[in-house]
């Protein structure tokens, strides 16, 4: 795989004069061309899948159709037509000595993104970084290989179409590590790594990465019924932030219950939850209320269930609810439902996470929401970008600076 | 010095609601009253690095004097002065639904810097990181241990006095590098590591660490001389970036010339270089005008001499130079002397490095000169923040999402 980077890196720079948002409706137009060999190639993908056993929810993930396809195709056309990202100058001024100093925006050079089985993000990450002037490096699942495999030799033939080289996009899918392993050791060739997927892989790649990284999505998110919450604004944004899509990262996985208000709100809510089909596990304070409550251990505090269980407790104080949220959340989104501002502002002020909400569920938290357009994911670090990702966060910056012979 | 680390994050939200700007003028004169201990313990520091047979300029580095410590002293006080960088509004808008999205600057929780023997970065850094609004775990060189102790405890008695944990500013410097190892690998405590020092450290420290890191330094910089460069304007350029400080990592270590202007420009710039003592290596086209220079090898062209030593090359090209450039440099500083604006753009805009420069020295990169005041040094990589690093650069950004019950 090396050999591809090294090429992907090198023809980088014919991205700089190029009309990029032609180049995505080119390969738009590619990708709807080739749609017979990509949907017959995902076909054999989903009969691999099938017969390995795969469960349902993972087939549907795996699955392109026409809609699909012509969805993903259209997504690269909105990409086309967002804000161009390069060469927007942030910040210029003037030295004393009368150079002009300027900070614009430039791109990374290479992107890597190493994700899971859903074909889609495949044309969303060639999409996203060619518009920003990168080159993309893309290590797909090999459960899509072959789906992988179509879309690319599309998007490849758009590039030669419009007179760029295939080359700026790379692409791999080995069974085992040793090819992340590669590009996660690739100084100098990689200027951004996003891993996109489970906990556990994201985790190791923070952990191994040698080359930058920006670190996306595990969701402990959190929701706080402070004590004069009101009960039917409560119980709507409690149930559609765990209910609507459980398994996304936005979704809450713990509810914090002020102990002045777990009497007035938690009996309905949790009738509410449960008749919707969520298993809830509590503190005993919860179990008081709510005896059918399955009882909370500590492990529950800390999990990401993506799916309908909500872990429940009851705090004495909005600090204590802060305590909890910087411990055992992820830093992703968290909020708050209060009938006081102040409050409100206290609780966003004092939690540690990229988005935090007053009176809202929690899951706005994504690009398309944000206005952003297509994303790569959900920052969960600090550095660099933080919350949704999107192609303004794709771009680095450079200091130009424009002198006359100047000397210190 | 992990329950240090702990002590000094878990301090961190005491600063939120603190006059951060008055604290830091609290410290200067905590600094200025702490005069005699300070000086005693460096006369220690410095006694011990003598009978080591430490060289002079490392012993002026390690160096405090009454002079010295008042301007460390003024600089808290100028870093007081900064504009605010924590709850500024970078961005504000509202989603159809009327939720009102804001991006407000926060602070990174717990700053970390290992860096070398000067004393004064230990006072500049715990300034900018508590100007910043975070902690700050500073690991000193053990060189610098008694005077780093003795600051220190003139910190914190200011922090004491100041109403504050003195457990927001921690300290180590062992011999070996086991401290260093356990702040590498103290994910969710350390919330930003900035490695300060000689290449090797900073390699060490970039392929070891599991928590987010801000590279900074190492800069291989070059001056390329256009076809049509002026004389006076190009020879007073390179000796500048050249001579004026050879040590520190925005002066020059290569010079570039194209081919068409080599014979005009060469022979004089290099006999006053050589005048001001500058050693030259150079190639054989460099050579054949200038007998004088030493032959370069390739490992020449990957030196960061910090010293007056200058690799020389002739090429054919712009293109050329801007290859040599991205493959040997260290994407810190580098500059073309051009009579051509269009020209300049496009090496500016080529050149893959934090800062570009056209008819300037290179010595120009650095925190003072941009006007941010006090830095923590220059990032040569391409997440977060790219060139100087200042106050403005040490926050990173929170999404305050309002609302009134909005679900999806």
């Amino acid at each position: 795989m090396l050999p591809d980077l090294a090429r992907a890196r090198a023809a980088q720079p014919t991205l700089l004069d190029a009309d990029r948002p032609a180049l995505l409706r080119t390969l738009a137009a590619a990708l709807r061309r080739a749609e017979p060999e990509i949907l017959s190639a995902n076909r054999c993908d989903l009969d691999a899948a099938e017969q390995r056993g795969t469960p349902p929810p993972l087939i549907d993930r795996l699955l392109l159709d026409r809609g699909r396809l012509l969805q993903v195709a259209g997504s690269l056309e909105e990409i086309a037509a967002l804000p161009e990202p390069l060469e927007q100058v942030l910040a210029c001024w003037e030295h004393p000595n009368g150079l002009r100093i300027q900070q614009v925006t430039v791109p990374f050079g290479l992107i890597a993104v190493i994700y899971e089985s859903r074909p889609n993000v495949t044309v969303d990450v060639a999409g996203l970084a060619l518009r920003a002037g990168s080159a993309a490096y893309l290590r797909g699942s090999t459960a899509a290989a072959r789906s992988n495999r179509a879309i690319l030799a599309a998007l490849r033939s758009g590039l030669a179409e419009f007179g760029l080289p295939e080359a700026l996009l790379a692409h791999s899918c080995l069974e085992d590590r040793s090819d992340i392993a590669a590009l996660l050791a690739a100084r100098h060739l990689v200027d951004l790594l996003v891993p996109r997927g489970g906990a556990e892989l994201i985790r190791w790649v923070v952990e191994q990465a040698k080359v930058p990284v920006l670190e996306t999505g595990a969701g402990v998110c959190h929701l706080f019924l402070d004590e004069d919450a009101d009960l039917e604004m409560a119980k709507a944004v409690v149930v559609n932030a765990k209910c609507q899509r459980p398994g996304v990262c936005n979704a809450i996985e713990t509810l914090l219950v002020h102990r002045a208000c777990a009497e007035r709100l938690l009996p309905a809510i949790c009738k509410e939850l449960r008749d919707r089909g969520v298993e809830l596990r509590g503190d005993a304070a919860v179990r008081a209320l709510f005896p059918a409550a399955r009882p909370a251990t500590e492990d529950d505090w800390a999990a990401e269930y993506l799916d309908l269980v909500l872990a429940v407790r009851v705090v004495s104080s909005l600090e204590e609810a802060v305590s909890h949220i910087n411990r055992f959340g992820t830093h992703h989104s968290d909020g708050i439902v209060t009938s006081s501002p102040q409050r409100g502002r206290s609780f966003q002020r004092s939690v540690d996470s990229a988005v935090v909400y007053v009176n809202s569920s929690t899951r706005f938290t994504d690009g398309a929401e944000f206005g952003f357009g297509a994303e790569l994911g959900i920052s969960t670090q600090k550095l660099h970008a933080r919350g949704p990702v999107g192609l303004a966060q794709l771009v680095t910056t450079q200091y130009r600076v424009d002198g006359s012979g100047q000397v210190r």
